[in-house]
């Protein structure tokens, strides 16, 4: 493939020499001369210059450059998403049924599914057409499942759970594991059945060794499009809108509501029955106590305005220096006090 | 089943109609006229006059409802619980032992065993009466586990573990793993043998993907009652009190003890070689160096007495405002001074 | 074993009765008679005169024991880790392949491997010798292992990855998964691919549950001899040094670099894109944001100086008095500045 071709399946402007010859795509550090690369964090935008890659995809706007070819489109990390696919081969699965998978013979298997060695089927499960189930995938008695799933080896979904078409599962994903449901009975706890299921919807991805636990009653769900990173715990009961981003290790408790296009960046912690609303954005690490309102960014714990954390933040840091200035304001103004009454003395001592 | 025979079996006092049918349990909001609903929370009183449920548990001294029957019961979310139990049949698991599940000759199986597909028991394993031990279940050579242990697909017991009657595991909890033992040797790192083992004692549950670290030398334990979440680490060597809670993402450093009836909250964190005292709470992230006393309720980093917290908190916020106050009372003392020395001048001026 | 042998074979110098007899060790409080302790952690220095065991492994300047033989050498631990090999016999895993094993005629597996029930090894595998790999463990398509790799049950590692010499994986522990890499596209996530690999040096060691992604492009890379502890996860395209410690539930974002001897305490978490220093210890629960320097000791979040931090934390348990006194100091101020101008309006009557 040609620069030139590249430049016209994706629609991007070339400046440089279309007949360049393309074989791959590599980081902006790394690539040679035969590979494309790209900026989107502005970050790297000096390196633009030192690059020995055959062309950089930038923004329409992205000043002129000598030293190298540029690619210009808007939202160069998504072009660059589409070129790697371009070079980029996928493992194949073919279709078939490895003898040792254990397929109960009530599930339904739409055609074209690739079963895994040792991969565990239950009874009525239906799994829908284009299924690539790696070994040791269990999938629990009753699961629906729609078209093109792909689950990695140690996947697991659990009794009764229903998912859409077009999602993956990322190994040891655990897709409506028993909820964290205990009532106090005297000193002891006593386990509340989850009795409800957990529900992915069409496009969601849930990465390795993540929970999304079933609910007790009624469901757990994670709508259309959303992105679930690893290790990431998802309460029983918790609604996630779609195109929503729960990065490595957030953690929902029960009950919790996050709106649409979300996005909780790593270690978040979000407490229980409350509302996180659509567009918001929570820094790391960020632990939020109650609601959040649409399009918000907060930080902190408790989560508060990012501007106003980053300020508080900053404040914090000077803390020390904070408190020695009050003790020395204070041990003035007792200064002040006897020199304003020194001051009322000598005026007594007046005529 | 009758609103009258349900409030009979759990002995709370109807108010309402005793004929009315019951089918099943809802959440408030999504309850129907054939199903029984709860509130524990406060918050969602207001609900209890909108709802559609045949009735709603909730304590003795709840306001009267007319718009809907009432189950009058202490504890209405245990009561809950209970009524849960008589709608729900779990999913059965008859005994035998599948055809590809490996079973050491040297492991005794007792009676009433359910053994998976691809199950896996190794040499001088001891498994107690009922067990259910679903696919891919790995349980290591000399385990020794009592009855009615349930172990979902791809829990792990490794060699030597002990665990006690009524444990439940859910899928990919991993019981005995090496705990994190390294020596400084030069710049080097040699692992340290970790020959200890991990003890679940009664009643333990350990859910999804949590691991619980096998000791150096001596044991991990959990004792009697208590409950792990999803995704928590137990460092080596640590002991776990009884009817204690870890919820999701704890973690626990090596040689710590948490005593009984200990609640931590999501994502909290506990430095190793340190005492959390009996009825201890931490709420979500609280990160703990230092010794908890029993009954405190500690939250921040470093944990402290979770009202304080509270107000140092509210305080956080506040720090840019106070920062700019104490420059204004600076200039401003400074002009006092200048104020107060003018005095004196004027008065040097008199007669 | 006697003391004197044990002395001899570490290069202890012992003060007490070299033909005691040992057969084990303990921690200090449990050891018996026949069993050696040690004492690294100062804490424990009083139990010495307490214990029962027969030789405390100690620093060459501790003080003098009367009640207990002492075996005098530097780095204490790392002696008691020597002497605990001495006595502890590993379970052990003979040569073969289980008949279940679907190993692809295509893998090489090189002399003495112990192949456990289950285990899936995908085509192209190359495993060193020496292996032990135990059942359910999954290795994917083109993996190259190198000798003496221990992977314990549902242990998984993904396509193409590299794996060096002397590597352990825990349960669970997933080399490969998929990065959590989208580019938006409108409102929704365009999954990026993720062709790159993850490649572990010799000597690292990987514990249960953790999470190492593989790369967009290039590569993720834990250095040699680097240990990553339970639940932690290392986002794609990070770089992790030599000889570096991640302990349980850190969080590595993408494109991160760790450098060597660096020590992330428990539940750290890293943003993408920045670097930490050579021998930066970052303490638990701490958020890095930007570049941390060499050597630095951080703690907080944003973390800061670990000394700057103690301090400004125990300003942040004080907030609430300080802002106390900031009002006090306020409203002093005022009757300071009327008395100021009383002081004035005297002197205006005067004459």
């Amino acid at each position: 493939m040609t620069l030139g071709e590249i430049a016209q399946r994706i629609g991007a402007e070339l400046q440089g020499d279309a007949e360049v010859p393309v074989r791959g795509v590599a980081g902006i550090e790394s690539a040679g001369p035969d590979q494309v690369t790209f900026v989107a964090n502005p970050k790297y935008a000096a390196q633009v210059r030192s690059t020995r890659a055959a062309a950089v995809l930038v923004e329409p706007d992205f000043p002129a450059v000598d030293a190298v070819a540029t690619l210009r489109i808007r939202n160069p990390y998504l072009a660059f998403a589409r070129v790697l696919d371009f070079f980029y081969a996928a493992p194949a699965y073919a279709p078939g049924v490895h003898p040792t998978a254990v397929v109960d013979p009530s599930a339904i298997i739409k055609d074209g599914a690739h079963i895994g060695a040792y991969a565990v089927i239950g009874p009525d499960v239906v799994l829908g057409s284009g299924a690539v189930v790696l070994p040791h995938v269990v999938i629990y008695q009753g699961a629906r499942i729609g078209d093109r799933f792909f689950a990695h080896a140690h996947a697991v979904v659990r009794e009764f759970c229903q998912i859409g078409d077009d999602v993956t599962l990322q190994n040891g994903a655990v897709i409506g594991g028993d909820g964290f449901g205990y009532a106090k009975d005297g000193t002891r706890w006593r386990k509340i059945v989850q009795s409800g299921v957990t529900v992915l919807e069409d496009g969601v991805e849930v990465q390795s060794n993540s929970c999304i636990d079933r609910a007790s009653i009624g469901e757990t769900r994670i709508s259309r499009g959303s992105k679930v990173d690893n290790l990431v715990q998802v309460g029983h009961g918790s609604l996630v809108g779609q195109d929503t981003l729960l990065c490595a290790q957030v953690g929902l408790a029960g009950s919790t509501e996050i709106g649409d296009r979300v996005i909780l960046a790593g270690q978040v912690g979000v407490a229980g029955h409350l509302k996180v609303g659509d567009d918001a954005v929570a820094t790391a690490q960020t632990g939020i106590p109650s609601d959040v309102a649409p399009r918000s960014v907060v930080s902190g714990y408790p989560a508060m305005d990012n501007r106003q954390w980053l300020r508080a933040a900053a404040g914090f840091a000077r803390l020390p220096e904070l408190i020695r200035e009050v003790r020395a304001l204070r041990s003035r103004s007792d200064r002040n006090v006897s020199e304003a009454r020194n001051g009322t003395d000598s005026n007594d001592t007046n005529g």
